[in-house]
């Protein structure tokens, strides 16, 4: 891994996560607006690449966008990885900057609420469920049953996400709700009810990478990418050696950090793929932020004391899940606190974050570490 | 751009183009189980980055053929840019090596016969036909008028890569045609009769990319990439200054040759996109290996010698178009070629390749410059 070369985010864009029923192309093209109205300074010229991250069915999106946006770039297409999908774009614009193809890539990512992507038919593994709640409530059901954890005590991963994305100006909802709320809403399954889970939504979000010199053009504020590990276990579910632990995001955040020359006690911010609440706890256990079976502790302790280190923006519980952004946005939450630039979600003196995105039950996940 | 920096085609693999109604995952896999059957060297431990190239809406395909073939990478997504996906795969994966984030990547492209990637629902200004024989007709309709071109030169494309596709044994068919079997075929516009078109069909491809060392475990036959041009102009068919030459095409492969440091008289075998047979001529004369209307003066010369210089394996009118494994098999095509190992399709002493790659009416287009 060539450490020397640097990849900054140079700008983004974002818009609220909304229930609307728009047209993928006019979705997509929102947030990329929304990043060129931000940073005049960006020379259209300049763009070698746009990536496109998303499930949608619709083809061609890439040079879709960039007809609408002004651009005629080298590089241009769709990525797919369901959920994702928004870190596969990032790392693979990276590549095309660390490379030298590029120095200049946009990447946007966008999904309608009723995206695809929410069914992976191929994975027979879930009988008749093919829906995420099948993986969600066995790992909810193995998690407890391992570690002795309540209902109750995971409802607070809701909560707290729920509070933070209050503070989220594009969140889903600024509805905020107690433990016995959570307890109360729609049961599901035998382990979920409806609070417990990410909600599928409309809605994207753009980032721009440059190369060092490319950056300069554009932001005093640069954010360096400086750790990237990845790694894909299986498609389907049962291929799991364990239920109540993420090998994929174990062996990614790994090779993050490695890269990065970090480790966990150096990160002070968190993006956590939330996408149901037990999620929270066996991500923040397998990353390596507390020992196994205690990860609902540190949910605990962070929810006590206001503190909003784990998913700043309210995570996905708490502010949508629109899948092709969702990754994007995780890095752009960590990217506006180490610009300090968060409002009430703001993190103290963050220096250093992490972003933790993964699919299908984390068969596959991504983890970023982000440095200002 | 660091031309230090080495990619090697290491291996490949692909299987018959047909018109069988298969699932995507087992046609995306019959390549790839091709591709280690012929290379038993492979460890497929080492194996970095899983690329999906295809246009279907099936999602997560990568994990799936990972999955099934036995790869558990870092890396792994679907690119999607319609007819050339392939080679967006291709350019993906080389800057993954390049980058040093990978060190091997094994890229597999699939389609099926009905691949919903024929048709651009986006482009209005194709008015009610979604089908590329839209922008085919007005192509032949241009390139005719303003080079005096007749039906029956331009027949001479069909002719002779349906002759070139019977010494492929993956073609989709292995008939030939006359000028008049052309003439007398299907007329489905004014411009454009069947035999004019190529085929959607069911079919994959695919290629081991990988790093100088990584490489040398695997072949001592390396092909390497050495040039590399990409331009995507717009999306929408009527954003094109003229209907009778293809920018992007122009503008890719000059970015491609000036990068392998050669010269259109270098190249001593080429693929060229052939959707339609208008294409050919117009993407020669693009590319610049022959002077404007004069294209279709190459074909007939070419037929004539029985040279297969250009489109050795029938090109896409003989061999089929699966979209998302064309721009792959194309790269195939001239490795083979480069290997000498292309049987009666060999063109004598061949040692520069050039693949062009293009999507939706020469939108955008992919230029790869091969060496052996």
């Amino acid at each position: 891994m060539n450490k020397m070369v640097k990849v900054v985010i140079a700008a983004y864009g974002i818009t609220p996560f909304t229930k609307d029923d728009q047209k993928i192309e006019s979705v997509l093209l929102k947030s990329a607006k929304n990043l060129f109205d931000n940073n005049p300074k960006i020379n259209r010229n300049d763009i070698d690449a746009v990536l496109v991250s998303t499930n949608s069915n619709s083809k061609y999106l890439s040079p879709i966008l960039s007809e609408m946006a002004g651009i005629q770039p080298k590089i241009a297409h769709s990525v797919e990885s369901l959920c994702n999908s928004g870190t596969n774009a990032i790392v693979s614009a990276y590549s095309y900057i660390a490379s030298g193809l590029a120095d200049m890539v946009l990447i946007s990512g966008a999904e309608r609420y009723d995206s695809p992507g929410q069914i992976l038919e191929w994975d027979n593994s879930r009988g008749e469920f093919k829906h995420p709640i099948f993986w969600a409530s066995i790992f909810t059901k193995s998690y407890k049953r391992e570690f002795s954890i309540s209902d109750e005590d995971l409802a607070i991963v809701s909560v707290k996400n729920h509070k933070q994305a209050k503070e989220n100006p594009n969140a889903l909802t600024m509805d905020t709700c107690t433990v016995q709320d959570v307890m109360n809403s729609k049961k599901l399954t035998d382990d979920l009810r409806v609070l417990n889970c990410s909600r599928p939504c409309t809605g994207s979000a753009s980032i721009l990478l440059a190369s060092e010199e490319a950056a300069k053009k554009i932001t005093d504020m640069p954010v360096w990418i400086t750790g990237i590990g990845q790694k894909t276990i299986s498609a389907g579910f049962t291929k799991h050696a364990s239920f109540s632990s993420m090998e994929s995001t174990k062996l990614a955040g790994q090779t993050a950090l490695k890269m990065a020359n970090h480790n966990t006690e150096d990160i002070d911010v968190v993006e956590i793929h939330d996408a149901f609440s037990v999620c929270e706890p066996i991500a923040l256990e397998s990353l390596g932020f507390s020992s196994t079976g205690d990860g609902i502790g540190i949910v605990k302790a962070l929810h006590e004391t206001d503190n909003f280190k784990i998913n700043p923006r309210g995570g996905l519980i708490g502010s949508g899940h629109p899948l092709g952004a969702t990754g994007i946005a995780q890095t752009i939450e960590i990217t506006q606190q180490l610009q300090s630039n968060a409002g009430n979600r703001q993190v103290d003196s963050a220096k250093v974050g992490l972003v933790h995105n993964m699919s299908a039950a984390a068969t596959s996940s991504t983890v970023l570490v982000l440095e200002k």
